[in-house]
């Protein structure tokens, strides 16, 4: 691999997380020879403007990413586990952000801010985290080094677009539908989500969903903390980017909350907002565009001894995938 | 006062309650001799379909209420705190939707399904709950009768309407104007709502929001367990109507998930809608004008002993306002 001047390719170039990818790539002017985007064939001709020109969307062959140095994987688990072996076995680096890798203990899973160091044991092959689970491991990975976790308690608030396109697309449907007097309709997805709060929609694993599994998993894998007891809520609301959770942590002593917002100030990926007087805490509208996970609300929590109760905010396009999944790039390329 | 055939008066006539008031005592006949609107003086002079036929509101004056059976108040704590004890003392009884009196141990706190045994205590005052207390209370009186509550955890999700028309009419504002790809602007409430999630809006009481504390005591005091460990976060979403909730309780013992559905299934106030591999649970915009709180996502919760997870909503301006005060009052008149 060139690790000065890579190749690298964009696999899922046109989705919502794909076309963040796109940007962030060009905000961090990450080092890339050239870069090829390859999407559904349905997607294949358009052209995408990226901080190398205006690129032109290829359908996905078999043979299409030999030889690539950097695959960024942004689309279905099945695309990952067919193609990103291929990568791998050819000398290259996977970078996926789907669920296909992430719980196989031969491939790290990695939040940069948390466990960089988890990523020599790669193989060609570094999973990302679910956009829950990556904003969540930046906050809970100082509670827990320095406080130690014995139990987190999340419910979520997550955008549309951590569903994709599709959804994303029908939401601003129903908001116009809504506010033209219309009634709006669903398609993609089970409910209307406009003026609404949806306790599901995604695949039930028994009686939790699909969410609520990875975010425990991954969350545990990433903290290295495979005994964590969790306590998982996932709640889809009618949020274009940005998703939130409230958190509540119990810790091994009683801690301060004051303590607490400083631990958290001075953590890597995160920007404390917390002023709740003055009407300051995280929002999804306040957090969209940016990378950090904000952190606000942050209290003593007077039901449980040694409680901490707090929300954040984190962009779940960029630091829940697109920047994350950068990152991790950007540390392979150092490591070389 | 007259049982059969009283006269009945709502203050706060014009607001989101107050409307919500108006139906609720149409739709369940209820036996009003009379029935007289107060409002502000801004709303006076403005008619009002009633079942008695269309009502003048007029501006609430010092004698006003003197001599009315049943006074409903749905304005602020103050006007309560004002002219609720004149209604008692004239020998009326005032069904009080404000915080006034809710903490007052010389008035009851009622949750018919719940407590209507503490209405016997009354002296002319009868105090409804906090609309998220009110449907929280429904859910976890018969868990704890019949299995013990340890400790309860609840995320909210409330509508705009919980805080008064002028919220909901700016979060309609603002829905048009994004709709108009115009960019929405916030007057009466310290952040844009549309696409938003905030986890503040109220008043605080130290590091808690004043909401977070009511939903405490009141559900405490309702609940009769003024020792309830409880953690509770607030957040508002762009909902017009409906507040919901996600929910862990922690029992004296273990108990399967399917006895909870069962036993909430039976329960007075609740309708169980619990089937996500269909995608069915409760919704906002499926309970708005119910007023049953529906109860779905009922799951053993894996990270604590004895733990059961849930999610719920309710209509904050019927069951969380309107028929929770019109129940009380038709108590009321039941016992005289």
């Amino acid at each position: 691999m060139r690790a000065d001047r890579p190749s690298v390719a964009i696999v899922g170039a046109t989705g919502a997380a794909g076309g963040t990818l796109v940007r962030v790539l060009a905000e961090r002017a990450f080092p890339a020879a050239e870069l090829h985007l390859y999407a559904s064939p349905r997607s294949a001709g358009r052209l995408v403007a990226t901080h190398l020109g205006d690129l032109e969307v290829r359908a996905l062959t078999e043979d299409a990413l030999r030889g690539t140095d950097i695959v960024f994987f942004a689309a279905g688990a099945a695309t990952s586990r067919r193609h990103a072996p291929r990568v791998a076995g050819a000398g290259g680096v996977a970078v996926d952000k789907s669920s296909a890798f992430r719980m196989d203990p031969t491939v790290p899973l990695v939040v940069p801010e948390v466990n960089a160091a988890t990523l020599g044991m790669h193989h060609g092959i570094v999973a990302n985290p679910n956009c829950v689970a990556i904003p969540l491991s930046i906050v809970l990975a100082p509670l827990d080094r320095e406080h130690g976790l014995r139990h987190v308690t999340v419910a979520t608030y997550q955008a549309a677009t951590g569903a994709g396109r599709g959804l994303a697309g029908e939401l601003e449907a129903q908001a116009r539908d809504a506010a033209a007097g219309a009634a709006p309709t669903a398609a993609v997805y089970p409910h209307v989500l406009v003026g609404n709060v949806v306790p599901g929609g995604w695949t039930m694993e028994g009686a939790d969903t699909e969410e609520e599994v990875k975010v425990v998993a991954e969350t545990r894998r990433v903290l290295d903390r495979a005994d964590l007891r969790m306590s998982v809520t996932t709640v889809r609301v009618p949020v274009a980017v940005g998703h939130s959770a409230a958190v509540w942590v119990e810790l091994d002593n009683p801690v301060d909350p004051d303590d607490v917002r400083a631990l958290l100030a001075t953590s890597p990926g995160i920007l404390v907002v917390d002023d709740p007087v003055r009407q300051r805490y995280p929002t999804p509208r306040d957090v969209a565009g940016t990378d950090d996970v904000q952190v606000g609300r942050i209290r003593r929590d007077a039901g449980r001894d040694n409680g901490i109760a707090l929300f954040f905010s984190a962009d779940n396009l960029r630091k829940g995938a697109a920047t994350n999944a950068v990152q991790v790039a950007e540390l392979v390329l150092a490591r070389q």
